[in-house]
């Protein structure tokens, strides 16, 4: 049934919606697909620290305070852990801040929290790849200049190989997460040894970043330095949004996942931070501090040097690829409740959703261009959504906590989502989200006004346009639905006169064809021909009563070359002539074997098109006739004919 | 008749064919309009001629040799002139290298010719702009940042002024040709004057262009340096393409506007290589030679000097006019032969060659985008295209006046563009285009040579590539009229069965209009809906039999969730039982006030109208449903409504 195409080479054959099912991933593969985005911010969140430090001025104390920022940001991330683990089990159908506010705060809330994440999984696929990209570029200079080029490169060949759906991402991205993960505590294994032994070195020949004016080191700098650190947490919320893609039982399986991945990540994050401090990193524009680490660690030139670059560019550029399982659900969510365009909520053949997939790639690429693949740039857009989501979705858990508070031991109700339970330890529970909303709020505050000037403006402006855009294109469809509604009535149908209209540019074979259907019809037609050329209009005529010679063909004159307005002219006197009939246009449609040709033959009907659509009852009727390809012996004869009729 | 609306206001009024005839010009706006492109070269031919020798160093005695190239230069101009001015009186219904060409020669060298041409005229625009922008940002240094910003801006805004017409065309280019001609000429004397009076300072403070490896001085590098002075003879053929333009006696008026410019060339040419060599002028990347010109002779920061620049950055962005008038011209006569898309013939409701204009100004600005609005960068691909379709045009004007050799005293002969008359003097004449063609073949052959390397090799690949496009075209056009054409018989017309399918998404008021238009054909009829989801699937069923309640809505499961494809099956079947019937699809289409609206409901007819008009014999109607903006009372009511049905 199925004919092969490019589309399936490229993207694989389609598959049938019940194997939805089957596409369910273990723990290990939901590591993989989920846990990137998170592990791969180690990768920058060391190094956009010590850039926001080296602002004060380049000494070593200063750096060290990386240490204790880092320590900051991993307590952060084991309140925010705990307190979405709780919402995993509450929401075992998914419980993305989206579902979570929607269900607890309502419609605005749910709305805030899904523009400022969709804006974040945007922003993680432009970071991930200009990070990863910035990685090969260490390890390569002389690919530097190259670097958009390479990173949208990236983006496109990414964007392939999602449309193929999620279980083969899976499979391709847990290669890359272990090698990344392997190498990386190799790195950080032999790091603590050769420091405990005291053989470990300070880095050399590091090309520092300058800044033409120094500030002092202030509250607010550390503050700063403090949120370019929390980037590290990006992703953490990307298990929650994802549990239906996990094995039974969801919750379990992706509870678990999620606290291995805080663990690794912390260990990561902390580890990094630690021994670029020993080994004296220091930020510059053309090698990452994953970079230095690596070739002070294993020497300079090693191939382990070399690996440690591969893995974190691997993993960096897999990260992007969280983002691709959740942009497009998160978008199917809204537009399913008629925020965004429903195109949103159509699965691919490969069941995925191939519009959100585009449109995340076509933005990403946008972002990647015009910040030139740079993460620095990026990094005070970055975040600030994901902040905002973590304390919407945590004060709705509060929320639904404080009604279970409510209820009977033992009593079971029935919500919007799922089944709220009485739990004895609900007041626990309470504190933990609290704790969480409040923390992350607090980091939000900081990152709005520390980054704000630096592109965090940027992004404040943003969410809530897309926020009114939502509610915008909300209410457009509520009106839609309004105005076409039956309201449960049947409607009387009606039996009207049709005027028949056949449009004739030229005689020819297509000319017959659109005779042949209006006369198929049995109703009375008209031929009419649109004269902009005078000399031209007379030899149609003629023609029509040479070859055709049934009915009139009738020149309608048009003086200023215009289409499409003689024509409305002369529908609006038919109508006047028969109130309340159908006037059905006819027009010829040829159809070449491929798109160059195609192109050579689009002149008019698509301004007949949009000039009659907004015509109330004009029905516009497209008879194709089709040229294929003329074999060897057609084209002799083909060869030997003068020109007749071009259309 | 005409509704005002955002296209009139921008490009103004459409105009009736007959005034066609009246926008004729006079001669000093046709020396406006046509020989700003061949003025305007004088203010980069002397600097790009410096810039080649600046290669050997920059010794004075180097920079000298600029003067004998410019009377070279000089003396090939007055060929070329005295050449095309026959041609002018030859063809007075437009000699153009393409019409010469395709009148003697035939197809392959009127193609040729008419590639090259194509090809030059685009970057006439391109390089006019560039160096229009040099020009101001010598005045402006703050803006050099910004120069392909502006270039662009600039090209978007006079592609506007061009769809308007030629007409007021002529009138706004007329001020700053004459602007130019006032205040180059002012220098030019002011210039001379204090050269014979011994005040002509040297110019002081030039930024000098570096290069990182010198040249030694060979014939090589002078014939560079030649080819690119070259570049001043650009556009000279510009008034033999448009003599229709200009008012009867037309050949007359167009020769002697031709001589006028060609003078005016010569003067200003020369003039202004003679006084760069006195200043001592250098190559500079942020400064033109004839900004070191105005100074050196004004002042640095008077009012004359910035007028001068004013001058001839205006000259320079008027130069690309020139392209908009004859770029499309051209393009239309390649069209209507077939051997470029037909819509190219299409004048637009102003009278001119909307698509053609839209084509040049895309292609120019790529160009002027890619090579970062340098002049420098794109004069190596500048003026081939030119100078080989030169030589095409003046080899045919041979050919032709051999044919008139051959002729008895007195005969008359109807040629297939031109009528023939014997001419007394036709050795003469002959010996004059033959001179020419022999002169511009031989710069051709300097220039591809010299510049292969610096980029002309773009150009020599690229022409061969559209000569062989263009004949494709012509070859699928010739293919297509032996398929359409009915040869001179009249067809037999069938009446055929019909079996008609009503596409349903969703019942509502739009369903009930298709319902209708259907029952009014009174055909048979049945409605099908693609069930991609089961459960909306059974709603919609249910919906059909309450609300519609006549006929059967057949559900076509669709487990893969495509939608063409089980509609192509069903139509297959319908094909099968009822042999060569037409297959009606009807399929509703809701029509909103606006774009965006629009936007939100372009679902599957799309995807249908492409997956069925490859399909025998299947005519596709589309049933529209205009949806309008509601009235506020309207909004309320609305709003109090739940969603019942969303297309």
């Amino acid at each position: 049934m199925q004919k092969l195409n490019i589309g399936h080479l490229l993207i694989g054959k389609p598959l049938e919606t019940d194997e939805l099912q089957h596409q369910a991933i273990s723990r290990p593969i939901g590591l993989a697909v989920f846990a990137s985005d998170a592990l791969s911010s180690t990768a920058y969140a060391t190094q956009e620290m010590l850039i926001i430090l080296s602002l004060a001025g380049g000494s070593a104390a200063l750096f060290g305070l990386s240490i204790p920022l880092a320590i900051a940001i991993s307590a952060l991330l084991i309140v925010v852990t705990l307190s979405y683990r709780q919402t995993i089990y509450a929401y075992p159908n998914g419980g993305g801040a989206y579902i979570v506010a929607r269900d607890n705060l309502g419609e605005l809330p749910a709305q805030i929290a899904g523009a400022a994440l969709l804006t974040d999984y945007i922003l993680t696929v432009a970071v991930s790849i200009s990070a990863g990209v910035e990685q090969i570029t260490s390890g390569f200079q002389g690919l530097i200049p190259f670097r958009v080029e390479i990173a949208v490169g990236i983006i496109i060949l990414m964007t392939i190989v999602n449309l193929r759906g999620v279980k083969e991402s899976g499979r391709i991205f847990a290669i890359p997460t272990y090698f990344f993960l392997a190498t990386m505590f190799l790195t950080l294994g032999i790091g603590f040894y050769r420091y405990i032994t005291g053989t470990l070195d300070v880095v050399q020949g590091v090309e520092v970043m300058h800044h033409s004016v120094l500030e002092p080191l202030t509250l607010f700098l550390v503050l700063r330095a403090f949120s370019s650190g929390c980037t590290a947490l990006t992703g953490i919320e990307a298990i929650s949004n994802g549990i239906t893609a996990f094995k039974k039982p969801r919750s379990h399986n992706a509870a678990i996942t999620l606290i291995w991945m805080s663990s690794i990540l912390i260990a990561l994050f902390l580890g990094i931070t630690f021994l670029a401090h020993q080994i004296g990193a220091l930020p510059s524009e053309t090698e990452t501090v994953i970079s230095q680490l690596g070739r002070t660690i294993f020497g300079d030139g090693s191939i382990l040097d070399y690996l440690v670059l591969a893995g974190t560019a691997l993993i960096l550029l897999m990260a992007a690829n969280t983002s691709y399982a959740d942009f497009p659900r998160l978008a199917a969510l809204h537009a399913g409740d008629g925020f965004l365009p429903r195109q949103l909520t159509y699965r691919g053949g490969r069941l995925v959703f191939a519009w959100g997939i585009v449109a995340l790639a076509v933005t990403a690429s946008l972002l990647v261009i015009i910040a030139g693949a740079s993460t620095t740039q990026l990094i005070p857009l970055y975040a600030i959504g994901v902040f905002l989501s973590f304390t919407i979705s945590q004060t709705g858990m509060v929320v639904r906590l404080r009604k279970i508070g409510k209820m009977k031991p033992g009593e079971v109700v029935q919500g919007l989502e799922t089944v709220l339970e009485y739990d004895p330890h609900w007041r626990q529970h309470l504190i933990v989200s609290a704790i969480g909303a409040v923390c992350t709020f607090v980091v939000l505050v900081i990152f709005a006004i520390t980054k704000f000037t630096s592109g965090a403006w940027f992004v404040v402006v943003l969410i809530p346009t897309l926020v009114f855009t939502f509610f915008r294109i909300h209410h457009h469809y509520k009106n839609v639905a309004h105005r076409l509604s039956l309201q449960g009535a049947r409607p009387e149908l009606h039996k009207r006169p049709v005027r028949t209209v056949i449009l004739v540019d030229d005689v020819h074979a297509e000319t017959v064809r659109m005779v042949d259907f209006a006369k198929s019809l049995d109703h009375p037609w008209e031929a009419i021909h649109i004269g902009v050329n005078p000399e031209k209009a007379k030899i149609v005529q003629q023609k029509w009563e040479e070859r055709i010679g049934e009915g009139e063909l009738v020149v309608i004159p048009s003086p200023y070359r215009l289409l499409a307005e003689p024509i409305q002219e002369h529908i609006r006197t038919l109508q006047e002539n028969t109130p309340g009939c159908f006037v059905h246009v006819i027009m010829g449609h040829l159809v070449m074997d491929n798109f160059l040709e195609q192109v050579l033959h689009q002149n008019s009907s698509f301004i007949f098109n949009i000039a009659l659509s907004g015509m109330e009852r004009v029905v516009v009727t497209s008879v194709p006739y089709q040229i294929h390809h003329l074999s060897a012996a057609e084209h002799e004869s083909a060869a030997a004919l003068e020109t007749d009729a071009v259309n």
